[in-house]
């Protein structure tokens, strides 16, 4: 399977609706993929809160209307933040030839409290949420975890931001596009749940990211290498170790596997850093360096733009943005982009083979996909 | 591909949480299919609004969790009330050879008000809703369309509630198991949007279903002999005709191809009978009888247990109940015991080729599937 068209909205806080983001994605997709709607056989749309907060569940019928390719089949899929790279591994398994994937996620419009309800959905409601563990108190515990067993530190934490911050202001269509962050500032920020400060933690964006997938190589098509989803229990009470992500784990060795390459090979990589720390342990569980050597890598720059392994050269979760649904499928397009070699300033050299990993709930779900040029 | 465990929790309102129903499907479905959880490959699960009320929405990861079958893909789909045909329909293209396709859903705990808002987000929002149109009201007019183009009446309707509900007080685990309903009751039922009174509609419920598919057959499988899924615009607007949904009749259409089977081919069906008008819409449009023959057909008892082509044997969405993401997957568990020869006191006498339709929003999409035995 071969991703031949890619779209992207700005991600930010954005005036447009739910479904206004997602055809923008979706039409800027099959423009680039030289396909109008018609040349569709299937559709499917990756959203997380579409109901409480846009109040629209049905949204691939809405898009199918939309787009004015009523009949054919279309999905709507959610796996929590892993949405994206879930309706992706989904697709590439369909029967169809030509597919169009969108995913799109519209948070901004209602309050911190809502939203912060509504994320916690992806979490474990029975036996986590109930001891405190939302969000930033899971990743938090989790950073601690990391800092007691491998000696990590805040530093280390805030290298990740900077370094995600840095890359956005090269991104233009990045919710951070225009924010210029220091080192200070990130130390400076608020606790949210120690040890993660405001600057560790991703923003509540709006946004919509969709590709075209075709069975037929076309002038422009990144080649799919391998597309790998695994779960793990969704508590973390269940877990034996909490530096590490089962789920990404299982995935990417799976997806190594099937594509030929290992992580030595990759030239690109976009990973799922809701909170810096998750960046940190994506890195171990992905095999880009050994348990507890990332905070290291990533102060010495090897993860930067211009560095060995550049990751989440868009800014990642971080600095271009969290519209849930759409995440997982702005994480291909960012690598199709590089791969492409279109990404202008923050265009990684010689990139030929990227990898994506794109998580739900607190590694519940992870979704693992490799590609590669041409 | 062949369904060989099913399983089934009492529809109404139970004291249960969603999670817990929806383990009580798959748990019987496993025993049925005589497998464990660890013989499975995926899991889908399908359930509509299960954020807002049971506020899980990564529902997937959770079942893989209780189930103990953490690191499979698991997958949660959703189109509406047509989520469960929907998990259905993918869960067969997919590459798994055993595969888990559990719905569920809980809706009594929520108030009045709240359903009616989330039952709002499967239909269209940008031109429907705002002019009055939320869901009895979108189907009265289809009522209305029927009455005016082909003279049916309201003794039409009231006949497919009797006979819904005649049979619900066949199946023990129906919503409507135990209610005594007569014509008398029916006539001078509420009105709820003229012309539809109050038991013209389906039910606020509660309830899980699960199947199990395999690719092998097994002893007591039954197999399906097509899978089919279409969509049409969201929005009552830009359609042509109300008095059909196009979406079935495209899928159907492919079903009957793909099965090699018409019509009168079939022994017993199950169709999306969310308000006493879909019912008639859905023989028509499934090509049962003509258009403006459905009120006819069924006053004749040509579609009670006994008559030719007996249509919802266990109650239909309006006496076994409408528990969203479950609607779907309950039609199949049906379907397939019926065809086992196992559906008790409502059993269809030499069932051998069954047919299901399930609907999403007002039409929007809708899934077929036709099941044969053996």
């Amino acid at each position: 399977m071969f991703i031949t068209g890619i779209g992207k909205t700005k991600f930010g806080v954005s005036e447009s609706p739910l479904h206004e983001m997602a055809y923008e994605a979706a039409a800027q997709a099959l423009h680039d993929a030289d396909m109008t709607p018609k040349d569709l056989q299937a559709v499917y749309v990756s959203n997380f809160v579409g109901g409480p907060d846009a109040r629209q569940l049905h949204l691939n019928a809405v898009l199918v209307s939309l787009l004015q390719c009523e009949g054919i089949p279309a999905f709507r899929t959610e796996a929590a933040c892993a949405a994206g790279g879930s309706a992706v591994f989904q697709a590439i398994r369909s029967p169809y030839d030509n597919i169009l994937v969108v995913g799109a996620e519209k948070m901004t419009t209602t309050s911190a409290k809502q939203n912060s309800m509504h994320i916690g959905f992806a979490g474990d409601r029975l036996l986590d949420q109930k001891e405190g563990l939302i969000f930033p108190a899971s990743y938090a515990l989790i950073a601690q975890q990391h800092m007691m067993t491998y000696g990590t530190t805040l530093d280390d934490l805030a290298a990740v931001s900077l370094k995600n911050h840095v890359n956005s202001q090269r991104n233009p269509l990045a919710h951070f596009a225009h924010k210029k962050v220091t080192l200070e500032d990130i130390r400076k920020s608020p606790i949210v749940c120690s040890p993660l400060r405001l600057f560790d933690c991703s923003p509540i964006s709006d946004g919509a990211a969709a590709v075209v997938l075709t069975k037929k190589k076309k002038g422009n098509s990144i080649s799919i290498a391998a597309s790998a989803m695994a779960t793990d229990s969704i508590s973390l009470v269940q877990r034996k170790n909490l530096t590490s992500f089962q789920a990404t784990k299982r995935a990417s060795e799976n997806a190594y596997k099937e594509a030929g390459v290992q992580a030595k090979d990759l030239d690109v990589m976009e990973v799922h850093d809701c909170f810096t720390i998750a960046e940190l342990v994506a890195m171990e569980d992905l095999g880009v360096c050994a348990p507890g050597e990332s905070g290291k890598w990533v102060r010495e720059g090897k993860t930067a733009l211009n560095g060995e392994l550049p990751i989440n050269p868009d800014g990642g979760l971080k600095a271009d943005g969290h519209p849930i649904g759409a995440t997982g499928i702005a994480q291909l397009v960012e690598l199709a982009a590089q791969l492409r070699g279109e990404a202008g300033k923050r265009q990684v050299k010689n990139a030929e083979t990227g990898l994506a990993q794109n998580v739900g709930g607190v590694g519940g779900t992870a979704a693992v996909h490799i590609l590669k040029k041409g």
